[in-house]
């Protein structure tokens, strides 16, 4: 599989689940899966999906200004990483973030977000409006 | 091995090795090791230094703001975040960057990067000065 397309396509489909379905991120993810964010340590699927789910703004549009993927070598798995804006509602700041997924193969041929850690670009008072 | 310490010692590690002793930077890479720096791919330990000490800039100074990192799946790998900037000669900003690197383990107990993308937090006239 070529790994720009399957990264791209991975990418568009995660940030439009998170921004129109935040609940069905849970299935992106397994018990093994860990999410750093904001430095912020979770672990299993659900615990992920809460912790996004809690997140202290319901609206949000991510807008992706660049995707790179490489294999990585776990077998079948490939790391992307992602960098963009976040627009909240009411903000007139665009929240400059980077990304990273570590995409690991599933017995059905599909894949799962072994590795997420999130990071805004910048700290204070921008990490206060995604953190709460 | 405790996942915060490994990253932070080899975060510095690699910076430092960077910024001082760029040449030597190929012994953190193997035959199989990727790069993707500001979106061009290259492969292999010799091409990933070249490309990195033919870069337009031969005094740098890395500061880092964070490290992040989780256990790969890879058996006895590690995904490292990092977000920091960059200092160049001359000029007045700090160029924001995010780096994510996947650390594999040798069978001499060390590790190495198999895995390396680079982007800097904005466009234009920025990458310019990196990228030439």
């Amino acid at each position: 599989m070529d790994p720009d397309q399957l990264s791209k396509h991975f990418v568009e489909h995660y940030y439009t689940t998170f921004d129109t379905n935040r609940l069905a991120l849970i299935n992106l993810y397994q018990e093994g899966s860990m999410l750093t964010f904001e430095g912020e340590k979770i672990q299993g699927a659900q615990s992920i999906s809460n912790k996004l789910n809690s997140l202290p703004f319901q609206q949000c549009k991510h807008n992706i200004s660049t995707v790179d993927c490489q294999p990585s070598g776990l077998s079948g798995g490939w790391v992307v990483f992602v960098s963009g804006n976040l627009q909240l509602p009411g903000e007139e700041h665009l929240l400059k973030f980077s990304q990273m997924f570590h995409l690991a193969p599933t017995p059905q041929g599909s894949f799962y977000v072994f590795n997420d850690i999130f990071r805004l670009n910048y700290g204070g008072d921008f990490v206060m409006l995604i953190c709460g």
